[in-house]
């Protein structure tokens, strides 16, 4: 038995254990979240707070729009200056901060600064990331009285998790714990997605903490292949949205050697990486708004790396597809143009397309299935998808017969549920 | 008092005139339709046919995609091995003819035989297309019935244009008149559309026939130029179905000196021919499924034309700026990530955003602006927008300030009407 959901345990890799407490599961961090009135129904929380004992090494990746939101600047300056350390980090839901000019960039140095002074760091140390409505300013005083007002704790990270959604259904969390040259180290974390798991626009952000003593250079280069793996391949990838941020941090209270990459070590520890933010992209993916049906769509047999990324990832982000998907109508002709448009290198004569354990496509064209099994593999049970439950879960393999490469990509269905979401987001 | 619709005058260049007859409004040219069976409403007419008095000089344009359906690959055979001439095209809707192997390309070739040998003319000089379901064999004794039944008349365009169509609740037809020379040529076409006008996969065909006297390499050079206007710029892009297909044909009827590129009566029909490719485009982006609203969206001051192109494409094709469309939602921050995230180059800082004739943003801020007015622009008037009533008009502008290039896109919101018609299409 365990305290864990099937999907958590399906893929962890072997030496990892799953344990509780998202970003505070690591020594030495607290966190906390209260409700300052940035969202329009005032009783929900909408500021959330990561403090570590002491500073961290700390990685970050962020979107490369060329319209970046205040906050991703910030990060970015501070980031440099301050040698790739940081100790505080103040998120609020409600209001991206993008789009504000002059003000808008001194909102978010005075996020940070007042972050800093409120648990006495130097101001450079202090991170900040904003997500919801672009266009708005920042109402600077709230967050303000929410700063001081915050508390936090080694057992806040639930808070966090929740305080820095918007559309999200709920929390998407994960730690592990693993060892490294004999001492305990965890690695844990918390995301917000997404409007729809789609090609642009919708802002995500992801906090992971650790114990782990690691060298800047080696977290920074493990944090970015592991986005390439994970967060970029749910479509809603870093190049697209003005705000999406991931931001790791690093503090060295397990005690072991800091991993400096090329070692057993620091393998292991890359390993943790690519597990909990794979999870954490597929849960953003699991609750895409209005989303009926987990999609993952694993490509092989492709040229190239990239290859292997374009094509998975053109089958999640195709619309008919995904309404395919919603309607659980195997349609499979729809993959197959999702293909061929993608871009990647391909023989039209040989294809093999599976749904679940069910053969549809050999060497370019159908392959005789039975239509019923093909509806069982889009989720069909004879009841109709409902909103809210648990996801449904389709999975298509692809062999594309040119090449060794492999990529997965997820992503979710598109239904009604998504366009009520967004007619009248502003309203 | 006209005849046609404000829509088809507005942009009508000077000396050109709207006629009447679409694919037959040029001399030489007779059209006509029949019911043979492929659609599963066995009453719709499925089957199409376009005739010319004699050989044409033939240009086309084709989806880049790399799994093309066979249609696409015998028309591009055909082309070639007739020096870009043709005289007969037999169309197909209800079933795409794409991923079936040998035989799916054994049945475009006999289907283009049958259309050839009714009409006495080399089999060479036939092109064929299919629209519908991909991945199902083409029903070819169906076809063989309706090439021998069908009766192809001088006023047979309008059933032409109906026949070709699938899901699209409109014929789409315009045909002009003008003079080159001292003699009066016309130019007319129909188009089908397309799922709903997005990213990829729905798949467009679209006939256009002259009587103009032109130079094979002249009218393969003005076509390209016309479709990267037109028919590239409503997101159904001829790189992305399986599908896609433009054909121009000529037959010199009118008596002009053939038109060979870098005169005035060239660049007469060049303008012609953009204004015709143009507006059924535009109307393929009305007839979007489930659209309630048409989408111009106007960039200027790009770098270059490419970034025009992608920056005027990222607004259309955002699914949340069509959701916002479709609430009348002047949710501007949705149309500044979608720049942000287009990859065209720009500064944050220097982007004006106006809505019809209300500025929503300058210098990548908001203006003030009244809400009900920027409402109103989106089409507001009190009343819910109505699926099938005719769409009402968004139109965007852009300038980002960093060159002189300009470009326009054409799209549709998206709607539950969009996800009715996706969910259950083969079923």
């Amino acid at each position: 038995m365990s305290d864990f959901p099937e999907l958590m345990i399906r893929d962890l890799p072997a030496g990892l254990r799953l344990v509780t407490g998202g970003v505070t599961a690591a020594r030495g961090y607290r966190a906390g979240a209260t409700a300052c009135g940035i969202k329009s129904d005032a009783g929900l929380p909408d500021l959330a707070m990561l403090v570590a004992d002491a500073p961290c090494v700390a990685a970050g990746t962020f979107t490369t729009s060329r319209t970046p939101a205040h906050p991703v600047l910030l990060d970015q300056e501070h980031l440099r200056a301050a040698g790739n350390r940081a100790q505080v980090i103040a998120v609020n839901s409600g209001n991206a901060n993008c789009a504000n000019g002059e003000r808008g960039l001194r909102d978010a140095h005075r996020m940070a600064e007042l972050a800093a002074a409120r648990f006495g760091v130097d101001a450079m140390l202090a991170l900040v990331s904003s997500t919801g409505i672009i266009g708005r300013p920042l109402p600077i005083e709230k967050v303000a009285h929410g700063i001081q007002q915050i508390e936090v704790h080694p057992d806040g990270g639930p808070a966090f998790a929740q305080a820095i959604l918007t559309t999200d259904t709920r929390e998407k969390t994960v730690a592990v714990e693993f060892a490294l040259g004999g001492q305990t180290v965890r690695l844990g974390g918390s995301t917000k997605g997404a409007g729809m798991i789609y090609p642009n626009m919708a802002t995500m952000l992801c906090y992971l903490t650790s114990d782990a003593a690691a060298d800047a250079t080696f977290l920074q280069t493990s944090l970015r292949a592991a986005v390439a793996d994970s967060f970029n391949m749910i479509c809603v990838d870093g190049d697209m949205s003005t705000n999406d941020t991931v931001l790791l941090l690093a503090n060295g209270r397990a005690g072991n050697a800091p991993l400096r990459g090329g070692d057993a070590d620091s393998e292991r520890f890359t390993t943790a990486l690519r597990y909990v933010t794979r999870y954490l992209a597929r849960e953003i993916a699991r609750d895409g708004e209005g989303a009926t049906h987990l999609i993952t769509a694993t490509v092989r047999g492709a040229a190239s790396d990239a290859d292997a990324r374009q094509a998975a990832r053109a089958i999640t982000a195709s619309p008919l597809w995904q309404c395919a998907v919603a309607g659980e109508d195997p349609n499979w002709g729809r993959i197959l143009a999702a293909l061929g448009a993608s871009g990647a290198h391909m023989d039209a004569d040989h294809i093999d397309i599976d749904l679940g354990d069910v053969a549809l496509v050999r060497d370019g064209m159908a392959a005789s299935y039975d239509q019923d099994a093909a509806k069982r593999a889009m989720g069909f049970d004879g009841t109709p998808p409902q909103e809210g439950a648990p996801p449904r879960e389709v999975n298509i393999f692809v062999d594309l017969h040119t090449g060794d490469s492999v990529a997965t990509a997820w992503g979710c269905d598109l239904t009604h549920g998504y366009i009520v979401e967004n007619t009248t987001y502003t309203r």
